[in-house]
């Protein structure tokens, strides 16, 4: 994981009593080289009593650095699909979420200016730890470093309103809250078997299983790796269950003050404050905190 | 400009001679801060003559590194979208490329493995050099680094047949390249008089000016800054004038060893050889340049 102020984040992990460890003198950052399969097995063997503790109440970051390509899937849950309307797809949609939407798992999240329809995407997010090109669906796994908690927040009518791709509506600011932490394969286990929920104010909006994927992480980081060059840090966020404030029937959007919590079966939880872009930007010029 | 191995560019400015001249002593690259104002102010002020000459036949890496958003925009010129039938788009149409395309001016562009449908189109590209989040058009450009060229290859297959957004054929490595220099905007003068070509094996494929851009460069910036935040070293390439290989009756795309070579005024000139993707992995493990 990553931990202390934002764009100055520094390593961590988690130790067995959930105590966060610095790894400043270890690796200088979760990022590149340091998500490599022998740089992890080397965190792995690490006693982590022996490194600094992180006092509590340490802003947690994003838990990885340095990602170029931030790779979404679209309609990747059958049951999110019946929901939308929308036909199974036939292979994969890709879409891009701006990399400069990253933020931290707890951070406030930012309504955009003018913005009415923004929503909320609990979502199991790869992070690909080798380079990875033209890889074979049976070799995939080895280009994961782990997964994290991703909640792709879109603006709706960026999304589908404005014309062109998707792009429009995934990547404003705060629109990508990673983590808490980077789970390595060895101890997230089975990645069919997962549970996703996602509250707004405590009300249960979304809930799944990892089960109802309808192509797998496997076969999405080969797929993704036959179109682009995937590098350690990169993101492919693998699609939502149902349950989206849009497929609502009146459609539910976020608004300033709510809080959105999420999790996902042994990879901790999310909770943002949802803020209106001028309350942010008071709060930013008062010092107050925005996570 | 940047001047090296692939992966190990260093930074670098064109003399008034046309020689390069290594900024390593300067600046770290020519990336993040160093496209700050006040750092370009500082390279202006330099005497190149009193910096280590590059010897000739250096490879040319792209003109800037460290880019994380690279954005391109959809059927910007008036005479481009009537050839390709579709209507003027009433705000501008954003979508990816992948990060991990960029590369030199004169690089080999590889076709993606069983591509039939890779396709050139010459670009206007903008620099960032400032963090920039809901910018306005008229104080947009003081967000702006420089330009350069840009070859937004595109494989047609992958980007309009396989479902989903433009993402998956714009992406493919090699689809970037950038440069060969990045020109400030007081030495490239009006940006909306700029004529630019492109030729597959000598022949004028591509001629047009960005007098016929739909929305200029100054709007782009402002736009696009609506929807995401941009940072230093992110690109933002403004589309294609007519000519391009789709639109072309019949349709006529790009084949192994042919040559693209591109230019814009005042932007200087890029020549791509056309490989194979078995072919230039022959080239990689035989030790020859793929440049």
């Amino acid at each position: 994981m990553r931990h202390g102020a934002r764009g100055d984040e520094k390593p961590g992990l988690i130790d067995a009593t959930g105590e966060i460890r610095d790894l400043s003198g270890i690796v200088r950052d979760i990022a590149g080289p340091a998500l490599a399969r022998e740089s992890l097995e080397r965190l792995r063997r690490l006693d982590p009593t022996t490194l600094p503790l992180v006092p509590p109440g340490t802003r947690l970051g994003p838990c990885v650095g340095g990602t170029r390509n931030f790779i979404a899937i679209g309609l990747n849950y059958a049951d999110h699909a019946a929901e939308t309307g929308a036909a199974v797809p036939p292979e994969p949609i890709l879409f891009n979420k701006a990399p400069s939407c990253i933020c931290g798992p707890n951070d406030d999240v930012i309504l955009p200016k003018g913005s009415a329809k923004t929503d909320w995407e609990v979502e199991l997010a790869v992070v690909i730890g080798a380079r990875a090109s033209y890889v074979h669906a049976n070799e995939a796994m080895s280009y994961v470093a782990g997964v994290c908690i991703c909640n792709d927040l879109s603006e709706r009518e960026y999304q589908l309103e404005r014309g062109g791709t998707w792009t429009k509506g995934k990547g404003c600011p705060t629109f990508g809250p990673l983590g808490p932490w980077l789970v390595t394969l060895d101890e997230i286990g089975d990645l069919k078997n997962l549970s996703l929920w996602l509250d707004v104010d405590g009300v249960r909006m979304q809930s799944g299983s990892t089960g109802t994927m309808i192509f797998d992480v496997h076969q999405l980081v080969a797929y993704v790796s036959h179109f682009m060059m995937l590098e350690p840090g990169d993101i492919i966020t693998t699609g939502t269950p149902p349950g989206v404030g849009m497929a609502r029937k009146p459609p539910r959007f976020l608004k300033s003050g709510e809080v959105v919590s999420l999790g996902i079966t042994g990879l901790g939880e999310q909770r943002q404050r949802v803020v209106a872009f001028d309350d942010w930007t008071a709060k930013v010029a008062a010092g107050e905190p925005t996570n």
